[in-house]
């Protein structure tokens, strides 16, 4: 934020005396513009659930019955007001007046509350469960498009009831009627918060290190000692009381992750009378963050009196198998909280770009003439499009993700496991393909503002600053590589992949009888074949039992499938984009970031494939005393 | 920062009770460690002086002859005891304790003071003056190499005389023996503040564009008049006095950037009697920033009171022409400041890897066995090594084109003109990749800590945040790839170009006589021509007259250019290795950090020739109003 003399508690600066700033980088974005500035296209959210997906087909499913077209554009429409109207005017505010813990108890900014009420009251934590368990019965498809939405308004204020949705799907899918019974309608409506409780201090991505313990009773209950770090609105004065759904080890259970039980924590316990007390779960601790700096993340202590209660939730040594369905989940819904927030980034940097004027067109050196906004430079307008590649890209393939969740929910036997195994399969892709691009995406936002981007007085700094947690949680980048090329490629002699491959070579195939994406789909052929080659070449080195080196780059080959996985996305918005191209502008914009993608990002696979098919293995021979 | 319950005044949060945290991610970097763990490597820095370039070689030229090797070494020791005392235990504070503006002053760490004195004693601000100046005639090579110590200890502070020592240059070398004496005593002693003043609200990257007004008056001084923006160390309350190097355009000027001047116009103006009175400068505001918290950038109103004097450094409209010296040495300045601050921050993740346990190796999933430190696993070696890879290739291309300089200053003729060529040749790169590759780097640190690295526990999130003004000021990278491709590859006939290859060639060559090198060797050179093909391609389309074509993609060109400059510098480096690789593990470790280059690095340029010497133009052809 740009000051003013004499510290006015402003949190947006007016024009400074002597000068009105209007599109200059010291001033004019006021209070007003930052909060109701665009920061999602409604008009793609529906080209890509219609026109490319066909969402409203999920509404002949008797399980979507009860829905409608009609209904999905109410309800995507009641999502933006909420953004709009409750998370938009916050975000800058939440970055600015980070959580304090105060006195063992974390204060959030007083607004999470309104919101988390009036979002149980709307019916959106319990939006995609089922009828008779309180919900709307929504397809993930338009949930996540809501998602979407919400984590373009307000990143940080969207964790709060993502959170609640997530450890209640747990509850319901695993835990006794009683506990459901016991916890939903309260995580429903907002009043209780809702938590993944699985890092330690010792144990991050390797959680078959956790040591947080569970020791049973005869009362039902067990007794939780340990400590969990980086937990999400692990506590916060929103809401009434946290419910933790955490990871912990019986006395006595296997090693590793096959003694990994999963538990209810609550923080405040359910007294006979209905009141709460203390379930002995202590903040130990609030971290401070490079952003997302809204929701707090806490430091947990349970068990420091001997009274820490936990419940199983279903058969004990099974937790990380339960956790994985909310992780899944929780992993795409990353990649798209990375998207919307890159979104968010692309829409600020757009109106920056066409208001800001800045030089001249580069054959015209007459300095008489008026300088031109700087959206008429082709590099900025190259910054644009990456960014738009990106977002639509990304949101492309989580939305596929999405839907492939619902058809894997609608259909039976075969068609079922297809769908499981394509999610399955993409899951680390559409994790870390947005998460990753994410920073770049809103870095690319901060360079189009220049200064005024890397300044306080402007959003994208916080966008950029926002990015950096998603290649970081819900598993790294890293992880998911060991994901991808361990498990998925080879998953059921590699049906999943196969599956995958099949899924693009369709796109492929119709593309190839339209002139206009026939280039397009050459180039993605090829691109597949350089994919197959380079899996090929891989597993040979795994054929000689040369673990460490099969494996050693697998982020790069997650970065190569991600990059093909985006082409094929747009691949297939083509062909939504060209019975319709001359109807109106938008799907010239649309066209032209296809065009983006398949001249200035496929590319990038070139140098992976490259590196991939060598038979070079530096990372594996370098030697931790060679550092210096 | 991790805070811990009932806020006391720390900045770095001790283990929390219950448990004591050593090597894990909340907890046991204490206040001790952050502030003096390894940023630098002084090893590395005597093998880039010495082995690579052969520094000591400069005191055979009687302009260097009153220096030695011995009186290197004791600089280099001297430069690194400062760091390590008065920067480096200051570098998180300052960033936690941005200046602030107050009652129209911006007040900074107090400690900036005390280095600045300190700075200005030990002869630091004057050091590459010639002796009759009052400075050391410290070849820029070496000063260069002290330059890195101090950004990478602490890079807001080291900002400061930096900025004092650029702005007395101009001064010295175009202003007149009053001017000088006037200034140069108070600004090499750190009392005085010295700034560059260029951007204004209108006119960032265009220059041309400036509107603060200079009218001669009678009395020898001009009357200022206007604003600029983001003016590092603009005010702050560390020195006496700040003397701006401001560009301004005399009443009647010619338009553009043959108009433009250059004069000192002095926050407070010495009086008769030696007192100091104000300058009608003032503060109109402080920028917050995502990072380079410790630095204050300002905002400055000129002649509010019809009372701001400036004296004109030089003659008439030649102010671009004398700013450009100081701006091609901030150039090079800015690359050293991003390799700095990514050294500071591989150190750091360095340091975690070899401490924090975490996952066990690939091969062995046995968790009765105890965790290995995560530098045992190929993809965090992978990450140490990119970032090695970045700095030490940075800082190699850096030094080179300080030797460059010193050579420019010592020889005559065509070896001057030579020198001076590559020198203008290689500026925009030097900038720009340490700059855009530097953003990358501390984001690898951040990754490598995981969650840790996302937290304010660490310093790594302050590296990544610091970085990411690199590819903004003194020129974005847009404005230095047109610089590169628009002027530098064409000037005189292309001479520049040809001898940068020369110099490729040359070590080229040398290498393909070594057998360990002659792979690495073989590779630039397919690199090299690739970029020539490249070249051509696109001067095919500049002599068709589409200018805006030919400069769509200069931004990738000047990308590409960038890592073959990178990999030139790491096969030279090679040269150096090679005769004492078996001598110790210095050696190996550097080997595998130019392999990492070549078989990770290197490969990008697949992609970016193939965009390159693409006949598509998507980023002209796109219009502002498909975005949407």
């Amino acid at each position: 934020m740009h000051q003013i003399p004499d510290n006015s508690e402003i949190f947006y600066r007016p024009s400074p005396e002597g000068k009105k700033l209007k599109n200059s980088p010291s001033g004019g974005w006021g209070a007003f513009n930052c909060m109701t500035e665009q920061y999602i296209s409604l008009r793609n959210l529906r080209f890509m659930l219609y026109e490319v997906l066909g969402a409203e087909k999920l509404t002949q499913y008797p399980l979507y019955q009860e829905h409608s077209p009609e209904n999905f554009e109410m309800i995507l429409e009641s999502a933006l007001e909420l953004g709009d109207r409750m998370m938009r005017p916050y975000n800058l505010e939440m970055d600015r007046n980070e959580p304090q813990l105060v006195e063992g108890k974390i204060r959030v900014h007083p607004k999470v509350r309104d919101f988390m009420r009036t979002a149980g009251e709307g019916g959106w934590v319990a939006a995609p469960f089922p009828y008779e368990a309180g919900g709307m019965q929504l397809p993930v498809t338009i949930n996540s498009a809501c998602g979407f939405i919400f984590n373009a308004a307000n990143y940080s204020m969207s964790v709060f009831p993502f959170l609640a949705t997530g450890s209640a799907g747990l509850i319901h899918s695993f835990a006794s009627q009683e506990y459901q019974d016991r916890y939903l309608p309260k995580m429903f409506s907002g009043e209780w918060q809702g938590t993944m409780a699985l890092t330690e201090p010792d144990a991050g991505s390797s959680l078959s290190d956790i040591t947080t313990s569970a020791e049973p009773t005869e009362y039902g209950y067990y007794k939780i000692k340990g400590q969990k770090i980086y937990i999400s609105c692990g506590d916060h004065d929103a809401c009434e009381n946290v419910v933790h759904l955490m990871l912990a080890k019986i006395k006595g259970a296997p090693l590793g992750v096959k003694g990994i039980s999963l538990f209810i924590v609550p923080q405040k316990r359910l007294k006979n009378d209905g009141s709460l007390e203390s379930n002995d779960v202590q903040t130990a601790g609030l971290f401070h963050k490079c952003g997302y700096k809204g929701a707090p993340i806490a430091h947990l202590s349970m068990g420091n009196n001997d009274d820490c209660r936990g419940w199983l939730v279903g058969e004990p040594h099974k937790g990380l198998a339960y956790m994985f369905q909310m992780m899944n989940e929780a992993r795409i819904g990353v990649g798209m909280n990375a998207t919307g927030i890159a979104s968010a980034a692309y829409y600020a940097s757009l109106k920056y770009a066409r208001e800001r004027p800045q030089g001249r067109k580069i054959e015209n050196k007459d300095v008489t003439q008026a300088q031109v906004p700087i959206i008429q430079h082709a590099d900025v307008k190259r910054m644009l499009l990456f960014q738009r590649a990106v977002v639509e890209g990304s949101l492309s393939l989580l939305l596929q993700c999405a839907y492939y969740t619902d058809l894997e929910r609608v259909t039976e036997g075969e068609a079922k496991e297809k769908y499981a195994l394509l999610l399955d399969f993409l899951t680390p892709i559409a994790k870390s393909y947005p998460s990753e691009m994410g920073v770049h995406s809103t870095s690319a936002a901060v360079q189009i503002l220049g200064g005024a981007g890397y300044c306080k007085d402007f959003p994208v700094e916080q966008f950029f600053r926002e990015s950096r947690i998603h290649p970081i949680h819900e598993g790294t980048t890293g992880i998911h590589g060991l994901d991808l090329l361990g498990r998925k490629i080879t998953m059921k002699n590699g049906k999943a992949f196969q599956l995958f491959l099949a899924e693009v070579n369709e796109v492929i195939d119709k593309s190839l009888n339209i002139n206009e994406l026939a280039d397009f789909a050459l180039e993605l052929q090829w691109a597949v074949a350089k994919l197959q080659k380079v899996a090929q070449h891989l597993f040979g080195i795994a054929q000689q039992g040369e673990t460490e080196k099969f494996m050693a780059d697998a982020t790069l080959f997650l970065e190569m499938t991600g990059i093909i996985a985006i082409a094929w996305q747009w691949l297939k918005q083509g062909l939504a984009i060209q019975p319709k191209i001359a109807e109106d502008s938008f799907y010239q914009g649309k066209m032209m970031t296809l065009r983006y993608f398949f001249q200035y990002e496929l590319p990038k696979i070139e140098g992976l494939a490259k590196r991939l098919l060598s038979n070079d293995f530096t990372t594996v021979e370098m030697q931790s005393e060679w550092f210096e």
